[in-house]
């Protein structure tokens, strides 16, 4: 069975790997929700499927389960009312042991083929985890759709695809054959196995619970390892949602389903510190706030940790073809999800003199004014915004645009608040834009949400040297700068080399600084403070097991 | 003239991917030591070179040097009476960042060309380094020559040729072409630049410097970084000797030959925790005490730190075809470099009502004076058992045995001195091996040197249950076993695979359980206390260097 999912999936592992390999645009999930990708009732059955998960336990039975948690409440104004089995961090770690047991000796074939089915068969239920994503990240829905469904499907493969890729370079076995002169060689067997490390932990974030889980959990995964993944108490069902299909596959393969566990817990308690600190935990995937990663690079001393932190993000406006498309295509990075994206643009850096444009020059206050104008355009028609900037994930996001508003700067484009159509207490906040200078200490940190500066510099290459600077102090996982001239672009593109960011120049048609693209751009460099990995490469998946060889004469 | 190298170079980097892979036997520096090999006058050159050395100051200039070190003592009773420049740490990472500057810019061909051309140059300063080598690590000249030259050599060139993998599945340029239904498609270039993390340090050890040494120092260097190599202060010669090579090479090329700095120092001073810790380090390789490792894996948290430690080395007598071929091998891998070795077998399991061979039935005490003899055949005659021995390398070593002898365990065959038939003051002492059983607590300690137990256990279960988790609790480098029986065979296996631990299953020819092949053996699997790394895979390079991308629109 579990053979068989390896050579049902293998054309597309193959086609996987030879896009890894030439990182041009490849994508094997469909982005759009259309009937002709999905079939024609899969909008509603998916909607179906979301209804009737709420106000009820979620179907999933795991062992040791002592009482329940939940309380999701949507962004857009309703409870959940679903609750999850929670099982002690010390059960979930038992469990996981004996499910590594067989797990480990099924083998690469086993372990990559099980997890491609997990992708395929979520994939079917992209839908339904589109509305579990929305409403409980505030994604709008065509975001919730694409970031929630497919794209996050796509970065699973693609973790799969490298640890494919690292381990199917280590041969079975392997003759050696060593000549002594005129005497026989000496020969010798080496058998290699492929030894995963056992249980792996996922810490899921608040508002991309599938796009940043899947990475890990597939690496993971697909290396023999077990999982424990630990939603974040906001954000607990679209990964319970994940987990019930992997075990539903594992089961079906005649695996302990407990080889994926899902550890939801109540917001505030120490269920991740007691699952990160364990000494069986052998890996850790997080994505979240600064603080809490680098409590984990510091105290899970005994995992392997990848973290994905908080940056300061960056743009450098230095000159301009087009002007207009520069600010329409920055309103709608700023506006896209309100900025709740570890990848928004914050800070904006504009030469205080101003810059040229193929319009002629054009000062500093008009650079600002023009961004706050298509700020506003972007989002006039409610209507239309609502779907662009989705909603506010928690009151902290709130208060955070109130704590900008309190800074006492100038203001470019205030934040307004929207009523959406649908959902009348939904939080809806569009972008605010500030005006500050290079000397602000407020803008080394991140104001994560709908909050970014027009920040005044002396020049572009002061511009640069902030840029830089920030990206090698506060971390950052984007970087855009807009230019005209290729000397300044190559300056640009060495400071972004050095401190470490990926860089997007001239972005002004359909492509935002804040999107990568799977199996072409990598998402984070572990260069930098805000990330210690990438997603994906070689370095992602190649600790996540070793090798164990034995020799023998032959 | 560096891309020159790589031109040059490119048909051995080819077939070391090839071996890599299919991990048969081949080595492309020769291990014989042979005038065809080397030519008619190496070995009285490579002499001449190495006494040249003696009572001088090392011919090494570096920059910001405030005096001089040294002090190193052959083991074969003598003073080098050779001066080393000493730079102050502060300095050492001030020039490694002013030399990266330039060589962080001259990407993955010239990084490696220039790392193969040092690999050549260094094969062909074999002889002079298996002096430097023998004589100050103690070593016997066919080991140091072989260990010390073209086997690290060989680490050397397949840590290089796994970085060269990594790197060059990194494309240059990319066309992105996203579909648009009935639109033009979106278009974008994406250029891929290899970033190198910056300064990488390498902490020498005094039993393999070199072959300890260069799996880091070239991994690091053909990846871009600039290398601070720091040697241990008994055994700085065969690193200067290294250093002095590289730079040599950097110098023609152009770079700035800081790109690889010595750090000679005075032992029991901070030089090591002073580099460590300086945050432009960003890796540390490192070979030593389990106490320095784990030092170093706790406190230089800014840096990849890739350890190889102590363990506790492990044998299993089950059954046997050919019990003499068993113990022959076995008082042959005790007797090598006096167990100096961080593979060198400790502990060896013999179940206390004997074992079944060829012959019959063998009882514990039987096995046991098997073994005993014959390590007293193989050291008999002095002038050949010196060859094998070499000399102790420093005096902690020949205390040790002390200790051991203290114990007051019953003797199996006790560590003679022996009398050097060139070096009259060498400190020369074969294997001491003694007799316990599995309830003594000292052989779940490391006791570095030739020192070995034979273990009275219940049964080979007994023995696989102690093996197994001696290697979880301690470590190990090494693993090996003999039987008859496949089904123990098998049970072996798995207790290596679940502990982590590479196994040697029934050596009774010309291959000894302490030694390992390049490009076809792992050393090391990183998956126990003994090391955290293994060389060389995929983990050991892939993070050495970091991915910065820059898109735009075409």
């Amino acid at each position: 069975m579990s053979s068989e999912f390896f050579e049902r999936h293998q054309p597309v592992l193959e086609r996987a790997l030879a896009a890894a390999a030439d990182r041009g645009y490849w994508s094997p999930f469909a982005e759009s929700p259309s009937p002709r990708n999905y079939g024609e009732t899969a909008n509603e059955d998916g909607r179906a499927a979301f209804e009737a998960l709420r106000g009820k336990p979620f179907p999933l039975e795991l062992s040791g389960a002592d009482g329940t948690v939940g309380g999701e409440q949507s962004p857009y104004g309703f409870g959940l009312d679903i609750t999850y089995p929670r099982v002690p961090p010390a059960v979930l770690v038992q469990s996981a042991a004996r499910a590594f047991e067989s797990w480990r000796r099924a083998g690469p074939r086993t372990w990559v083929g099980v997890s491609l089915e997990i992708l395929a068969r979520l994939n079917r239920r992209s839908f339904e985890i589109a509305h579990a994503v929305q409403h409980t990240t505030g994604q709008g829905f065509m975001m919730a759709f694409q970031a929630g469904g497919p794209h996050a499907q796509d970065r699973g493969l693609e973790a799969v695809t490298y640890a494919w890729q690292e381990m199917s370079r280590i041969p079975d076995v392997a003759l050696w054959e060593k000549p002594q002169g005129k005497n026989d060689p000496i020969k010798m067997e080496k058998r290699f196995t492929v030894v995963p490390r056992g249980t792996a932990l996922v810490i899921g974030c608040s508002t991309f619970p599938t796009w940043n889980g899947y990475p890990g959990l597939f690496a993971s995964l697909a290396t023999g390892n077990v999982v424990i993944v630990k939603p974040h108490p906001g954000a607990i069902l679209p990964l319970a949602i994940t987990v019930q299909v992997a075990r539903e596959v594992l089961a079906e393969t005649g695996f302990d389903p407990n080889v994926v566990q899902l550890a939801a817990h109540a917001a505030g308690d120490d269920t991740a510190q007691q699952l990160a600190q364990d000494p069986s935990v052998k890996i850790i995937d997080f994505t979240g706030s600064s603080a809490n990663g680098n409590w984990l690079e510091q105290n899970a001393r005994q995992a392997q940790v990848y973290t994905e932190k908080a940056g300061v993000n960056q743009i450098i406006i230095d000159s301009a073809e087009d002007l207009k498309g520069v600010v329409r295509n920055l309103a709608f990075s700023l506006a896209l999800y309100s900025g709740q994206m570890c990848t928004a643009p914050q800070n904006i850096y504009v030469p205080r003199d101003g810059i040229k444009t193929a319009e002629g020059h054009v000062s500093f206050d008009d650079v600002a004014a023009a961004l706050g104008t298509a700020v506003s355009k972007l989002c006039a028609d409610p209507a239309k915004a609502v779907e662009l900037t989705g909603a506010i994930q928690n009151e902290g996001i709130v208060q955070r645009i109130e704590q900008a508003r309190a800074l006492g700067l100038p203001v470019v484009v205030d934040s307004q608040s929207l009523t959406h159509p649908q959902f009348e207490n939904a939080r809806v906040h569009t972008p605010l834009v500030l005006r500050t200078d290079a000397s602000n200490p407020d803008i080394s940190k991140e104001w994560f949400g709908p909050i970014a500066f027009v920040v005044a510099t002396d020049s572009t290459a002061h511009s640069i040297e902030l840029a830089r600077n920030s990206v090698i102090q506060h971390g950052a996982l984007s970087f855009g700068a807009y230019t005209t001239n290729d000397e300044v672009a190559a300056q640009i593109q060495d400071a972004a080399e050095m401190s470490g960011v990926a860089l997007s120049l001239n972005l002004t048609g359909g492509v935002f600084v804040n999107q990568t693209a799977a199996f072409s751009d990598f998402h984070g460099t572990g260069a930098n403070p805000a990330a210690n990995a990438a997603l994906s490469d070689s370095a992602f998946v190649s600790n996540r097991f070793r090798v164990v060889q034995t020799r023998r004469h032959v």
